[in-house]
């Protein structure tokens, strides 16, 4: 202001502290880029409904602080559920409630890594993740993954450097089920082999089951934590595809060693209790009903990428058919750029992230994942034709 | 499990990951340690209505992963309210909403704290952030104060000191509005003389104003961000007393330099919004309304605690009348342990915190803080009896 000198923080920031993300960009017309849900079958009328029922019964409760691990129904109600779902042998106090399962990822990695610490991972995995673990100076390796998962070969290799490079690796992150990017659902066999590999060099398998609900096509597998009784598994899930992201609700199960440390690196005192009695009163009654009724819904949405998709890149890409999740994983000829051309294809209209924001390394530019969920069957049908037609233009793919 | 050796996670940890808390403790009858709000005047019906017209709104936008710095129209409702009743000189830009206040004052401590790093605070502060400053290994430097506030030759000597010692003084945090746990308020007069001292040592203001609100008697005084143009005060504010706990709400304005590292100590991606937008919606039509009905209802609550102190421990201890906030402060006489009796006080059904878990130096066994905001008026004045009770049985005070 005027006639005054600002004051400066710049010699008074912590070492650690880096600059953090402050504004979100804008959203493309057709954007297939981030893996939102459907908008049309969010339970809002539910949610509604359930938030007077929770308010009018429990309402006095949120003039406590909310318990660190979060509102015990709800607790109690996800146990139920991966006990039920996912074959696991755990409880109510197994499960600690997070801010989405991004805080849970977030928590876990900061408990387990000192700078430059190892850790594994799919050869492309979740942004997010990714980013949480390049936060806090983690050292990623990638795996390579075939249609069935990551190569137990592979991984066995990768660790057998890493041991003889005396490299101390802290734990093996995977996405097991509808793997995002790359979409495919690890078989129980490399599940156990995995565990297997995993357990002989003493590293725990970090899973992150958070798209196991949003299943339309082939058959469950059970959950990797399921195949162990060792202690060895941490398991992370959220709400954010089956209620929805704004209601930043997530979970973990893990050993009550790791807990406790995670606990340290949670913000903000308990996961907010308003929306966590709201969503626990209306799963308590709605879950699986209203999951088929989202799946009905995306299936639709993932037959029109697949239809425009053979229309527009029947001779230029290749990619499987999800059965489940919320992407598709495009893979263009060895050398196509899709990296070069992203930032201009979300000004022109149609957003999308190519492969190297998933891979630890940076590889992957000739990748890219498109999101189906959040736009329209119409608009989904449209946009990847307009992708087409962005993708000619500047001369990435031939017309 | 039988016939499997347990996983050990136990030299996996990162060297800082500390064991975090995991439960909470069991409530007893007559509950004064917790500056919980009255749950009798919790909007719930207010709550359950603007869900409903809020989703039914906007309740699409759910289906986005949430802004990390908040949701707009609560940015834009708090901007105003901050300039309406703290003449604060901001727009919605210069908010961040945070999970309760707690989650911005552990954002903040951990932007500016390096291990060893000086902060100057209250001789007895809030102890929700004296943890989190000790979290991050902060040397916390309490300063005298009377009931204007912190003294300014008290406070001019303490840098001066910490100067010659060669310390680095990271910060100076105050609660100058119903400090917690003193209960007064700090004068115009000294406002004004702790940002000249601070200024002339080049060390922001942390101005916690989390209790402004539930003002009952006596006159406002304007913000320490108000009188400020260097852009030299950190604000935090919370809707945990005038929403309720459980709901998570909170809410910082810092010069942007300071915001984009505190983001990145933000967790779980954006603040809940689904309780956002519940808050918004309810609080756009009837805060001030609601306001005033709850501070109706604290003040029958603060006269039963003052009428039952003065029939119990007029003999045995001094206190002042507070003009607002959740919590009076007891001092007896030099000597009197409070600190010794407490953990069994709470088995006996009677809880307080007493001094020394205010004090950065671990003083004050002879103070307690007994909060009056969650029983009711009857229970309150019951309760204090009781304490006296409980504390001439254990023979701390003479029947």
């Amino acid at each position: 202001m005027a006639g005054t000198d600002r004051f400066s923080f710049e010699k008074l920031f912590a070492k650690n502290a880096p600059v953090g993300a402050k504004t979100s960009f804008r959203r493309p017309k057709y954007d297939f880029a981030v893996a939102y849900p459907d908008p049309d079958t969010l339970p809002l009328e539910g949610l509604a409904n359930a938030m007077r029922t929770a308010l009018e019964r429990d309402g006095k409760e949120l003039s406590y602080y909310p318990d660190y691990v979060g509102l015990l129904s709800l607790r109690e109600l996800i146990a139920d559920k991966l006990v039920r779902d996912r074959n696991m042998k755990i409880t109510a106090e197994d499960v600690v409630i997070t801010s989405g399962s991004g805080e849970a990822i977030s928590m876990i990695i900061q408990s387990l890594t000192d700078p430059g610490d190892v850790v594994i991972t799919e050869e492309f995995l979740y942004l997010g993740t990714l980013r949480q673990m390049r936060r806090y100076s983690a050292d990623v390796v990638g795996v390579k993954c075939d249609d069935d998962g990551m190569i137990p070969e592979e991984l066995e290799a990768t660790l057998n450097r890493l041991k003889g490079e005396g490299k101390r690796v802290k734990y093996l992150y995977t996405i097991p089920t509808f793997q995002n990017p790359l979409g495919w659902t690890m078989t129980l066999k490399r599940r156990k082999s995995m565990l297997e590999i995993a357990g002989s060099h003493g590293i725990p398998i970090f899973e992150d089951d958070c798209y196991v609900d949003l299943r339309f096509g082939g058959e469950d597998v059970t959950s990797i934590h399921s195949l162990d009784d060792s202690g060895q598994v941490i398991y992370v899930g959220s709400f954010s595809k089956i209620i929805a992201p704004g209601a930043r609700m997530g979970y973990m199960v893990a050993p009550e060693e790791l807990t406790l440390r995670a606990m340290s690196f949670k913000g903000g005192g308990g996961t907010n209790q308003l929306a966590a009695m709201a969503i626990e009163e209306y799963l308590k009654h709605e879950m699986y009903q209203h999951i088929d009724e989202q799946n009905r819904s995306l299936i639709v949405k993932r037959d029109a990428m697949l239809a425009s998709l053979g229309e527009n890149f029947g001779d230029t890409a290749k990619w499987a058919i999800p059965q489940g999740g919320l992407c598709v994983w495009l893979e263009f000829p060895e050398g196509t750029d899709l990296a070069a051309v992203q930032e201009q294809s979300f000004a022109e209209g149609v957003g999308y992230y190519n492969g190297t924001q998933f891979s630890p390394e940076g590889r992957g530019a000739n990748f890219a994942r498109l999101c189906y969920g959040h736009p329209s069957p119409e608009m989904v049908y449209e946009g990847v034709s307009e992708l087409a037609r962005v993708l000619e233009r500047h001369g990435v793919i031939k017309p």
